[in-house]
C-alpha cells in the first residue's frame, strides 16, 4: 500500500442554484466599481486541490467523492464536481 | 452593445507554490482525522464564476483577465487560470 500511485483531485465546490451568495454580490459590485459594467453575475466557490495516494483511479475517484460528502462540501447548500488526474 | 453575447467565466484562483496555506493544513488534518490516511496534502482556492456581456470570445477573455489582475485575484501570492464559454 505504500507504493500506492500518487493523485492529484481538483474539486470545484459552488453553492446550489439559489442559494443566497453575499460574498459573490460583493465581488459583482466591487467590479463594477472598477468599471467592469458588463458583469451581471458573480459565484464566489472554492477550488480545493487534494493530493492522495490509491492503488489506482478508481479507488481515488470513491475516496474523493466521500471526502467530498463528509467534509469538502455541505451537501445541503454546496454541489461540487472533480476531476482526477495522476499527481 | 446592448446586444453582446452572454459568457460565463470559470475563474480557478490558488496560492503560489510555496505560499502557506493554513486552511489547506487544516483541512488535511480534518481529513485525516476522518480516516483518510492517505491525503496528502490539501491547498484550498477560490472557484469564481463571472457571467458577462462581451460582443466575442476574445473581449471576453481579455476582460476576465483584467478582472483577475484587479480584483479576482492577488498577483503577489496567488495565480489564476479561466476558461469562458457561452453562457
Amino acid at each position: 500500500m505504500s507504493e500506492a500511485a500518487r493523485w492529484r483531485a481538483e474539486v470545484y465546490v459552488s453553492l446550489r442554484p439559489g442559494v443566497n451568495d453575499p460574498q459573490g454580490l460583493a465581488v459583482r459590485d466591487g467590479l463594477r466599481r472598477l468599471g467592469y459594467d458588463e458583469v451581471e453575475e458573480v459565484r464566489v466557490g472554492r477550488y480545493v486541490q487534494v493530493w492522495l495516494r490509491a492503488p489506482d483511479p478508481e479507488t481515488a475517484r470513491q475516496r474523493v467523492a466521500q471526502m467530498c460528502e463528509q467534509l469538502l462540501a455541505n451537501p445541503v447548500v454546496e454541489q461540487y464536481r472533480f476531476v482526477v488526474e495522476p499527481a
